[in-house]
């Protein structure tokens, strides 16, 4: 009983929570796409009267890396600009995605849950999108344009991704007040249905829970099938 | 009941087993006081018949932040110089203390427990300490000023906190030989009803489990009510 | 019974899935021995059409120290060229080895298993091998020569280890397929009884399940009775 437990316990560690591969790992060669991606938030330190004064900067400058990377301790995270923003995630293989996660410190270790991120939605650039073959499913998949899904357009111009043609593959709500803070979405079944390739994954973060200034991004998993086995 | 189970495990590893804020977090903001830190062991080389001798450095220099990260790995520890000595933490926030963690390897993946620290005093500097209004419960309140709880001034003179009054939060234990390597303690009952608020928080570290070189600091946490909420 | 259940979680996590002293720890003072470890594979990246392309580098160079660090997540290994080759490990203590320890990410969570070892020996240097006094259980012991165990001759000429004895400790298969991906060997008895102490560690990786260009390694541990309390 015990040594069943013990193995339980074993295997859980070793499943990383979710027990699918995640192929937004850093590690294992994905990469974050600057032309996709926010800026980074950077505070503006106010020293005060020190060291008695509870004006010190909360959060040091950590690059969009950290949201691919496992860890996820306090502060550990990615500080989006503002309250809303894009990750744009090269993935090591072509796969057919299946769901994507979200990991995010447990609300009882948060300093704040304001800067969790909230409705989000996923976008992919697939290898192949026929226009012609595919009928009244069709219907199913909700397309747009990098200039009209990157809201930072200064940054980059003359935009790469521009007239690029991205597909939605989800939109969901991360509920920083869930019991669980690893929170999975499955491909909804019309889009599933279509077996897209892809490489390259946009996370759009369209609001969080009340913070105006940052968005804290501690892992975003991309799970799926592999291509190339 | 399997998911049950497997719902406690998830639990379990996101809530980095005592559920508890840790102020104390490098990456949530915190940070090393210099001028209340004692002074890093720095291990001496003496290579002998390499590579048949033992004589090799167990320990690299490591700096005092470790003991503010997560990691509680072998040998992946702050090396306090000595037996005895101070770590002062900045937290990121004014809260107000209600316990604290000190986190160490467990004892059976442990070389040797005696570099373990055994008695422990937190101090810390409080926003306000109004000596003339506290009446009878004034007498629970244990001070000392900088000059009697530091004991490198060679280090840092003249001394920055030398003046600086501190008072004693709790004084414990910790057991090397306990069946759990991570020991939280709460602030006692007639120090707690201050509800003394602070951002600096000195660990005092009194005595070991016996190694007279040094004193390996894995993690120590500071939890407490957020006053800026 | 879930704080029975919350207890035995907290010990697993502490207690790094085995419950033995790794004296291979990289933290823990053991370091890679140069001139007894293979070359590290080093991709070759051919961007192609990025960033639709698929021929994007899915390994990053790591240095062999990362086999010596506990983290396993995926691509976080030492990527040994070619599916066989040597691994050298200083120990920061002498010990009488008893068991060794391949962790590997766990197979749900892999793109591939082709990486993962397969045969490997364990060979140690022994401090004192007296060949005249053991009489009849002596023929349990296998030996080589540093010269018969290494071949990359080439790189490191001429060469420190290959006059040196080396005693095998053990020889088993790692089980990529095996329901927990953290395999724990024992020094078989014949080999056990003789108490060899050493500070020094030679994994010889003989195959892998399939992959001709690299071998993953995640971790390796090394247990045993430590000779210097």
């Amino acid at each position: 009983r015990i040594m069943q437990l013990e193995r339980q316990l074993q295997l859980h560690s070793q499943l990383d929570s979710v027990g699918m591969v995640d192929y937004a790992l850093w590690s294992a060669g994905a990469y974050v796409i600057t032309a996709l991606t926010s800026a980074t938030y950077a505070a503006q330190p106010s020293w005060g009267w020190w060291p008695l004064s509870s004006a010190r900067p909360a959060l040091q400058w950590k690059p969009p890396e950290l949201a691919l990377s496992p860890e996820v301790h306090l502060g550990y995270c990615w500080a989006m600009l503002s309250s809303s923003g894009t990750l744009g995630v090269a993935l090591p293989r072509t796969i057919i995605p299946r769901a994507v996660t979200i990991d995010h410190v447990a609300k009882p270790l948060l300093f704040q849950v304001e800067s969790a991120p909230r409705d989000v939605e996923v976008w992919i650039i697939p290898e192949h999108l026929d226009n012609t073959s595919m009928g009244a499913q069709r219907d199913a998949i909700i397309t747009a344009s990098g200039a009209d899904l990157l809201d930072h357009p200064g940054l980059f111009q003359p935009h790469r991704f521009r007239a690029t043609t991205f597909v939605r593959l989800i939109n969901f709500t991360y509920d920083v007040h869930g019991s669980n803070a690893v929170q999975s979405f499955a491909v909804p079944g019309e889009v599933n249905e279509f077996n897209l390739k892809t490489n390259t994954v946009l996370f759009k973060f369209l609001t969080n829970w009340g913070n105006k200034e940052y968005t804290c991004l501690y892992r975003v998993r991309v799970h799926g099938d592999n291509t190339q086995e």
